[in-house]
């Protein structure tokens, strides 16, 4: 049914011809396209809560960059949102809560599950516009972010190097942190099933804190997370990142999902712990797309011959807001010019 | 000559009745009496430039919390400012360098090497009046900034997630990083050198910033100036904390120091990596002191029993300035009543 199928190709297991190719952060400030409309809105915030707008700047990177996976233009931060806890983004410095998760009783206040989900009706409207415009070019990919980096900034109240806040919660409440864990994981297992049933082809889920973590504590209140959802939401193929979180990976062996790996995990080491037919995403380094065309060429064939197979060509992390636009089709074009 | 000389037997291979015990920022806000000091001066920089104020809050926790070593109390980025680089320190955000590296002609510009350390004596002052001070109770140790972590502040200009700005350059123009490392390092072994002459009985490097790169970035732009430091400065024992460096600790094998271990790394794992003779500082999670006394007693137990002999009790990052004190106490109390 999908014109480029070859993203589900690869994540059903498939051996195909070349990776596929998309960018995290594709849909964003790398576009001057995606530039001009995030400029004649009030803000970020607009723009995710703009099924239409949302749309479009989805589709740019499809239209601009021809990458062979959308991926629907939203954030983490509206589980947090639906669940109660309202954020701002503020310009060049990040999310900021209001209000923050500090007592029993904040947890208990908190919306969960089906009925925090619910309020999300504006990003499942996203997902069927932009399904219906993508017009069947490319599978669409919906993302969630994991129960820990929620966790993480539900406690904390906003981005942080270390989330020492959100981390004393774990050692000076752990049952607290469970029962907000818990909440947040129906939450976003009915989010999900939701943005499936309104189209998406690929689940991601993002633990983009996971590293401030150790083994121990990433075990009890990261993965255990992650394994619920994985195994509740079995519709379509799930991506799960947990950046930074490499005292972990023999843990996530035998999690049924494909892998995001960062650019700090050698594509060879990656493939030493995961095995050769592990479907696995990533990882060059982003800001190797900030120097000179020919090493970002050069550099991804070097990380495609590592990977070799079962593998989607990414960045390690979101695409830099200041990489130059022709390094991304630098990028892009190395990949499809590969051949397995 | 020093009446407690653990933490040198412990750095000189000896086998000791148990670790020696200090805090990656011990001097500091933990303390009521160094938070007293510090609302009547202007700011952080002033305790820093003053010798009389920073020998007396290097000697507070000798005092109050009886550790094992004394710390000077200083910053990692007084290097970039002795090489012409000022620095703000802004309450609550972190430092700002109005002026950063961009060109060749920054760097050029920079003052280097003995001309650039000779700027600091106020730091060497402090050290001196320091080790008169204390009376020779405990070791003093005196610490830089490794090379990578001051260029990483004197690229970006401020502290940041990603130092992506930073990370460019190493993309962009090797050969100008290379430069500016290479005079960064000649400042960091002069400066270390007169810090000795000062009377500094131990050193410390801290990499903060190492877990940004990769294994093969890190081997040319970070451990390669790292190692020219080791080799040029062998006058006192020398401790090297590259944390987030996971990726990279086989290539610290047979670098000639002892190493920080930051709290991801397991005590078990880095027994494995470097063996049980090599003396491994670290690693009990710093969030593990924002929970409950009986959980700080315990973790840090079993942190002893997993590393064995040739350790240095510490964190596995600086201590938070929220911790509170009897935690602190309950850390240490739990390694001095500790018997090998």
């Amino acid at each position: 049914m999908l014109q480029n199928d070859l993203l589900l190709r690869t994540l059903r297991g498939e051996r195909t011809e070349r990776p596929p190719v998309w960018l995290m952060r594709q849909a964003g400030r790398i576009l001057p396209e995606y530039r001009k409309i995030r400029s004649e809105v009030s803000g970020f915030k607009e723009l995710v809560s703009s099924p239409q707008l949302a749309a479009e700047v989805t589709i740019q990177p499809v239209d601009i960059l021809d990458v062979d996976a959308a991926i629907i233009f939203s954030d983490i931060l509206v589980i947090p949102e639906a669940m109660g806890l309202d954020y701002e983004l503020v310009e060049k410095v990040g999310p900021r809560f209001p209000r923050t998760i500090k007592s029993k009783q904040d947890v208990s206040a908190l919306i969960t599950g089906t009925a925090a989900a619910e309020q999300l009706d504006y990003v499942y409207q996203a997902v069927s516009l932009t399904k219906k415009e993508l017009k069947d070019r490319v599978p669409l990919i919906g993302f969630a972010g994991a129960p820990f980096t929620l966790l993480a900034y539900m406690v904390e109240g906003k981005g942080s190097k270390t989330f020492s806040t959100a981390r004393r919660l774990l050692y000076s409440d752990p049952q607290l942190a469970h029962t907000l864990l818990q909440k947040i994981t129906e939450t976003v297992i009915s989010y999900l099933k939701q943005k499936v049933r309104a189209g998406v082809n690929v689940l991601q889920l993002f633990d983009s804190w996971s590293g401030v973590l150790d083994r121990k504590l990433y075990s009890e209140f990261g993965l255990r997370y992650i394994r619920q959802i994985v195994e509740s939401v079995d519709d379509v193929p799930m991506i799960v990142f947990a950046k930074g979180a490499w005292f972990a990976q023999a843990d996530f062996i035998d999690l049924k999902c494909a892998l995001g790996i960062d650019w700090q995990t050698a594509p060879a080491n990656a493939r030493k712990i995961f095995g050769t037919d592990r479907v696995l995403q990533g990882n060059l380094d982003p800001a190797c797309l900030l120097g000179d065309r020919e090493r970002v060429s050069s550099d991804t064939r070097m990380m495609l011959e590592q990977f070799g197979p079962h593998h989607i060509a990414n960045l390690g992390h979101g695409v830099y807001p200041m990489t130059p636009l022709e390094n991304v089709h630098a990028f892009i074009a190395a990949v499809k010019s590969y051949r397995y």
